[in-house]
């Protein structure tokens, strides 16, 4: 055992400690807003990238050294399963979340692939039940194989569909055996590499008859884990049908699932579509979707998916501000560390390092935001911006009182109008005070 | 008179021809796919690139030098009215766009605005009637006065929501006057410059409720012009609400507009959004919202709104294949020079050089493009990709006949899968054959 | 006077003041590594932005109230004057920079504009004496006019060239009027729009040629300012020959430039040529040739120079790191707020809170990064990473001992080789730490 | 054999051919301004795409279906000989490029890699001697082995860099037994992940010692290649030394390095740095450092490196228009495919399909090339619009007659200035005419 060296539980230590293996923020049983941070946050180590991934890129192969890579195939699996639960344990985190090919290798065949999942996912459950962690969300990788190049369930190839829905069939069988409390979509293959052999409609009608067929089989076997879409613009494809959040939201409403889905949103699929994460959360807040969140950031100068573990103050504190007046919080959400330590980054305790980051990043996040808002700091700038929706004419206009005919009288006579300053950089100074001293 | 010196109108000369004053594809009564080009296409001149532009840059005042820039106020209104209707018939095309304020100078009162306009839109009808010239689509200019400054139906501020209410209502009843055949709207100041100040909920119910009265004011007065709205990301708002085709039809959907709309779609635009026009294009139209279009190009090297003439074939090629295919064709809308000549094009005359580069670009395009469907080059690509869901597993499929336990079942029986190549860069190579032979 | 409202002069309040008119970070006479922070930052006000600018962008005209609005031609640049030892006054800030044309009306002829400087120049001299004020730098505008619509040094026009020389050696004899510190080049119209008609050769030696005749000027009449280039990749033009400070180095080593230039480098420009500020830094240091800076940021979502007040920390931060570590820190250069209000923030009070915001930012920067030297923080990392270039083949190496023979036979008995991580996570907790305890 | 299908050699159709194993614009022996074809474009094969690629990509294992496939080792290596031969005989291009570990599989030991590669080389030998064909360059692999993972001429370990000095130092052995006509850098691996960790002055001092060594062995050994650096901005690192061109040559005019070395550039290369090819192209030729080219195409709207066979008429236009342009054309450098088939072309006969659209894409755009300069279309817009420089005030500007006195003189005098039209549209419909006709 010992896959991450010889690394008690992380603690807090508190803001002026320097312990690199001391939480600074991060104090699961602080109480903040009525709840406690482990209770506001619900975080989750990724399996992919701390277990399976290996450091490799385009351009060069793995460079992780992971005490696993002795061992091959199911033995492989299981070592895996155990530095897992060992990673759990030394960073004092509550989830975890999985595709189904990182936990257990494919087969020859389905059967056998199954047959494997199925013992993994046995030995998972008998690794949560003696330590308490728990399954925040699973989900099917249909973008590693081959099999997926034109897609899984929007794929060109009708033998490709029905083998993905075996695939999520089991995914959901399993969510529902170890507890998940969500079930992610991540279409890496959905979508296309070119319009020019494409049948758009096609395939998202496809598409949408997928996770119809996903919810009735959730609720038939009785899984009621929260559906989640999980939006990225390009990459694996050129152009993924879930682009970003909006986009999202306009098929789930085109095709009438909205009311089964939210969107687990990630920061550096948001920023790779032109938006900041913020933003993101934003959007699905006001349309009652904000699900879950794939806690990581990325290099705005970069064009591709870095992944990195977030960092950024400044977008934690706006993250944890959405979520913060998300109905709810993050309620059956998370916040999962979909990041992978750096490429030059390959020593065990690396991985260590990067979570306690993200960890005291979102915690730091957590505490900045909470204070904004029991300071009322933008709620007063909003509510005095918009006051003149309040009375007279701007109530009128929200009441759907006013027509085209009363709004053209009222501005007949009503000259000059008067703006006032939005106040930004006043704005931006103060949320600064804030990162610093709260 | 002639503001773009002794031009006569322009005509087609065919291929070969080397007179930079003649159309090389434009040919308005040849025949394609059945219908004229004047008919496929319906060119638009747009009035504030055009005759309002100047060449200024953020970092420059204008350099266009033109024959009108000796008046001032309403004269120079009037002579705008002129130039326009010579250059429509130097260049023999049939429509025009416009904004409010591209055609009549602001007064200090609306009252006295609304006079100034309905002097130069009698002006205009006047010229309409004696040259057959029409008004593709005239649009609300709430962007460019102070006024507006944190939006217009999206303000935070209802006296500004008024008086945009005010001014669109005037612009449908000019819209009814002159027979405009569509009216759009381009929300440049409709987003936000920071949500930190902002309450985007209810900006973006108070834009459904702008819609909203202006649907029922133009059934009101009986102006059935199809209504259009123009996605942009961003420029000059910081992130706006209609970020791209998906994001516009979401919001049409969320809020019960989608029976009142199609979209007028930008090739600049799109790639501002991180898409390719025709992207945008068949989004639309699998949606049934494919309205109109503004044809021009960015330069994708370069992050900001170039509106530049169009000139890539491949670009004109595929848009022109996508309405094509479009249910009716373009229909009510058209083909909208937003398009500007570079700053170092200054002369009158680039104003016509420039857009000769335009309607070939096009002509060129639709001829490209018939070809390709004629000889169904595409279509039997898609028709052999997705052969897979006529028959068998792939019909239950699309007819909903199948669920997860009959496609599991199909698939644990049905190993291994064969896909089948997407042929890339074979069809790349046809396109450069019809290109170049069409 | 009083053109920002009744604000008194601006002091240092600390930390926990909720003051908006207070400094939380910058207090001038404080002792950091040896210097007061006005010694380490020598702050300045840019004449464009604060007093020229109006908030205009390419959709809409200015929103910028102004209590010189009132006035226009020679009275509107006296008043501006008035306006800027008030501004500079109220801030505590010593430095401010201009354009020729931001200080004074261009005339009909090159006389009269001449003429018009001439009084302005007189005008802020007997300010600056009174007020003990200091002039960072001046500059040449030569991209507003149109005859710079293709260039100023690098035109295709010699009569432009020509004006351009004129215009410099004028503003090399203000420089030496005023004092100035620093003289600036910034080549906004210094690039081309295409290359189809541009003779890139023929453009690179004519700069070159009008640097060298500059230099040749300064040096005649004893004007000993230091000489400095502003690096920006595009916008106004499409491809702009400084686009960084590594092409800028080519080009002034390729023309025997060096000796004379330096880098005035701008953060808005560094990341709209794909670079983070402090890689320009980095590099225009070990070059010895970092100058001065433009102190701003960009929002790295949107293409175009926003010029925003800077108030992101860590980049405040690590631009202080790289000064700090320059022979002479900023020496004969300064911190210029090359930085606008955002549109929305329009009333004159707004310039106050935002140079404030870019003030204390700057002054926080420094702090941590001071503190970040002062414990070695990141010089422990990189003394430990490269310590095999101290002794046996990497002091070969470094020394020019080794060639590839003796290398190879290293190499051949040193199997295998033991890297070492990068840590690049642990290390950005750090900077946290550093970032909200220094 | 046969691992292409039954496909005979490539010939010539023409135009109308509608035979997808055809060339219709490359006809090897046609002759154009004075030298052929095939003497134009030296065309070569990648091996690294072509030979060892498999159509992985960060989220899906590789898809393409080789004949080699069966093979491991060294018989998979043998059987890449084979296949390399075979496709450049089907294809009848002349030139392949290989990096030293495409052709042979690392050992435990770099003697048996060493060896490994002695054994092909022979191999490959034989097969050129054979067959006629011939190495274009070849280079070495210093970004895939997990050694690399700080850099390898500018890692922060001294022994990686003896290592690299090593490899380098056997490819050049293999270079001169090959006989290849150019030998290029890339450095994939040098560049930073952080600033934070890294010491930018000592990487750049040692890469250029790297550099001269290399230099000195070459000459030593007597193999006389022309060297090559490829400039790439960024990934795989997220900041790479030899960002551009630009960058690039400022490199080698700091280290004195310029004489030794050419550039070899990269369309997709030029692309992600924010340049044209032909900006890239041109930046070269007019330092005299246009050596090679790797010929491909990204996708502007992804970011990252897509590599694409190409097919953009326009852009292989203006790159062979700058290599007709430069003195001595293509010379001992060719046109390289550094492009790989899409992930859905996974058949063997689409790296045959995408060769021709390659190869036919440069074909087509040495034609209308050739045409543009016969006719002299560009050339003539260049000399009118810098017409001003060849007498009066612009021939004193360039033979440095004037001085900055003289300059105001002339200016003083000289008003109103006037300037021309760049005409940009005009052109640009020129240049289409030239493509659809040439």
């Amino acid at each position: 055992m010992a896959y991450f060296g010889q690394v008690s539980k992380i603690a807090y230590e508190g803001r002026q400690s320097d312990n690199p293996l001391a939480y600074k923020f991060y104090n699961p049983e602080q109480v903040i807003l009525g709840k406690t941070m482990r209770e506001h946050l619900r975080f989750a180590v990724a399996y992919w990238h701390s277990f399976t991934g290996n450091g490799s890129d385009p351009f060069g192969s793995g460079t992780a050294v992971r005490g696993w890579d002795r061992f091959s195939g199911m033995d492989l699996a299981k070592a895996r399963v155990e530095a897992c639960f060992e990673l759990l344990n030394v960073l004092d985190v509550d989830y975890f979340c999985f595709h189904d090919r990182d936990i257990a290798p494919e087969g020859d065949t389905l059967q056998e692939t199954n047959k494997n999942l199925d013992v993994i996912v046995a030995e998972i459950k008998e690794n949560m039940k003696s330590s308490g962690k728990k399954l925040l969300w699973n989900t099917a990788n249909m973008f590693t194989n081959p099999r997926f190049v034109h897609g899984a369930a929007t794929t060109s190839n009708a033998d490709v569909f029905a083998y993905a829905a075996a695939q999520v069939k089991k995914a959901l069988e399993h969510g529902k055996e170890l507890g998940a409390e969500n079930y992610v979509f991540w279409g890496g293959r959905e979508g296309y590499e070119t319009l020019l052999n494409t049948d758009l409609g096609l395939e998202l009608d496809n598409l949408a008859r997928f996770m119809h067929l996903a919810v009735a089989y959730a609720k038939e076997i009785g899984f009621d884990a929260q559906f989640l879409i999980e939006p990225k613009p390009k990459e694996p494809s050129k152009h993924q049908y879930d682009f970003d959040a909006a986009t999202t939201l306009s098929f789930l409403r085109q095709y009438d699932l909205l009311p089964h889905f939210k969107l687990n949103l990630e920061a550096n699929h948001a920023t790779l579509a032109g938006h900041t994460f913020e933003h993101e959360l934003r959007v699905a807040r006001v349309s009652g979707a904000l699900g879950s969140i794939d806690a990581n950031q990325g290099d705005l100068l970069l064009g591709w998916d870095t992944d990195e573990f977030p960092t950024d103050l400044y977008s934690t504190t706006l993250a944890m501000y959405e979520i913060l007046l998300n109905e709810g919080g993050i309620g059956r959400g998370g916040v999962n560390f979909d990041a992978k330590v750096r490429r030059g980054s390959f020593e065990p305790i690396d991985v260590v390092y990067s979570h306690i980051a993200g960890i005291d990043s979102f915690a730091r996040g957590l505490q900045v935001a909470a204070k904004l808002i029991e300071d009322r700091v933008l709620e007063n700038v909003v509510a005095d911006r918009y006051a003149s929706f309040q009375s007279g004419i701007g109530a009128d206009i929200v009441s759907g009182k006013a027509d085209f005919r009363s709004l053209e009288a009222y501005a007949l006579q009503n000259n000059p109008i008067q703006n006032k300053s939005g106040r930004l950089e006043l704005i931006k100074s103060t949320i600064n005070q804030y990162l610093l001293n709260a």
